[in-house]
């Protein structure tokens, strides 16, 4: 079976050819043009995917769907795109447009949900059955796959990984609730941290790392300050390991899964981080001895996760 | 088709012969002799399953498993009852013990999943797909039920329901962590605040209520000062419905279910609790306009939910 998976980003459109063995068959990439309507981005797609298929080297009849992955709130009943502040589009029946000119069958859920189901299936979860992955970037987001599968809650709408209140009356989140796992444990949330440490810490070796400047800090200026052995950028990071450790707990004690997936630039850290976390982890994990311990894994796919997750809904 | 459901308790275990239309065919109910080994009330309770086996109104034929709900740490891979701190059982294979007796297909669970799954299949949940149940008691269980089945994780050990994380450095909780929901939504907590405002506050109905005796407090007692006016009251239970509200949206946001069921004594209180919930949980509700929000419905099921839910392992 091949699955043509896209992977509708801020800025690009990525689609692939996947054989249910994970082989990539063929590839192409078309550009979102800034202020193009959803109805020119998407007949523009279309044109791109009835241009693609005559050139994957496969017998026709082997091509049995097409995944699409679209960041915003998806309507899984309805097929439709119901909102993507990042493409502006609003109430977008993607899946019977594509199906139409296309007349194959089309499944739509978000990028969050497309890349983690990539990761789960073919990347570090492949020999898991429950898997929670966790994605830091601009926020927190990620998938849960149950039984090898995505699962998606009524219409498409769970999973919003980032937005569980570890901390009441916390730090303000862009969902509307305080002290969410988004606003601790992102990417976002740990350059604020390190860059408050700054400003209250004028020694520290992470003025260094950001060449004297606090707009260079980025999400990788606390790590290379703490192993370089900067006690306040340590401390960052060990606060860092705390709340995000305290969210994988969290989900461990709903889900207790066989494996906790980090993504995103963060999870490049490796070991360092990955140490830390486990350590964090094994010390306040819940249950009687002989509960299964998650693994906690790094993502190893990296921007084909989104294309190929969404060709496995399918799979 | 007919299943035993069998619901161990810490002083009793209940048995009911349930067919899959959720009608009761017959029942027994049998002590918990405290002091007694394991292996004695296992055979005993054999025993009674062997005598009540021929009492049901069935052809034998329709009688296709048993299921057992049991207080502790259940392993659905092997059977066994790990530990059971109300039982003082240790790595007890119970299922083995059952199957070899009956010649039956047995499957066990935890008890809180097994009354989770029995209100979700007959009770306030038997419409929904996906379903949320929090039993609000001396802790928070409760149970997740996806495509209308249990959700067990890996060896049986997920849904942990009251070992969520929503205050970091919170109050200790009995896991070992700190903040977790249980420790600020269980009928435990709310009676400890209770207590608490009372100290603070010696003119507050809340003493009237509980007769001048700060032992007798109970889990109703805030919400009968409360309805009396009482505003010490009023603001225990609207704190007590922030942290349960907080729960609820920690895992409508995860899961998206159709309904989030609460059991467990303080459901009792009927519209006075649920529209308090209802209205905290709509005002801080993620997601765009249109995303589904889930039912807050209280259990209906009494005492059977336990021992229909065990039955309902096989439906």
């Amino acid at each position: 079976m091949v699955i043509i998976g896209i992977d509708i980003g801020g800025t690009s459109i990525k689609g692939a050819a996947v054989r249910n063995n994970s082989q990539i068959l063929g590839q192409f990439v078309s550009e979102v043009i800034k202020g193009e309507s959803s109805d020119d981005t998407i007949n523009r797609l279309i044109k791109n995917v009835l241009e693609f298929i005559p050139t994957i080297p496969i017998d026709s009849r082997e091509l049995c769907g097409i995944g699409i992955g679209v960041p915003g709130s998806i309507n899984t009943t309805t097929g439709y795109v119901n909102f993507s502040p990042n493409l502006k589009w609003y109430d977008v029946p993607l899946k019977k447009m594509m199906e139409d000119a296309t007349h194959l069958p089309v499944k739509i859920t978000n990028d969050a949900n497309a890349a983690g189901l990539g990761e789960a299936h073919f990347g570090s979860g492949k020999q898991f059955k429950d898997v929670i992955v966790l994605t830091l970037g601009t926020g927190v987001g990620g998938a849960i796959i149950l039984d090898h599968k995505l699962f998606e809650g009524n219409e498409g709408k769970a999973a919003e990984m980032g937005h569980m209140v570890i901390e009441l009356d916390g730090r303000p989140c862009g969902c509307g609730r305080n002290g969410c796992l988004e606003s601790y444990a992102s990417a976002t949330a740990l350059i604020n941290d390190t860059k408050h440490a700054m400003e209250e810490n004028k020694d520290s070796l992470l003025w260094k790392f950001a060449e004297g400047d606090i707009n260079k800090v980025n999400g990788k200026t606390p790590f290379d300050a703490a192993k370089a052995g900067d006690k306040v950028a340590n401390e960052v990071i060990n606060n860092y390991v705390k709340y995000l450790g305290e969210g994988i707990l969290n989900y461990c004690n709903i889900f207790r899964p066989n494996a906790v997936i980090i993504s995103g630039g963060i999870s490049k850290q490796g070991d360092y981080l990955f140490d830390k976390l486990k350590e964090y982890c094994a010390k306040w994990d819940y249950g009687y001895p002989n509960t299964p311990v998650p693994e906690i894994l790094p993502a190893v796919l990296g921007y084909e996760s989104g294309m190929v997750g969404a060709a496995c809904l399918f799979f």
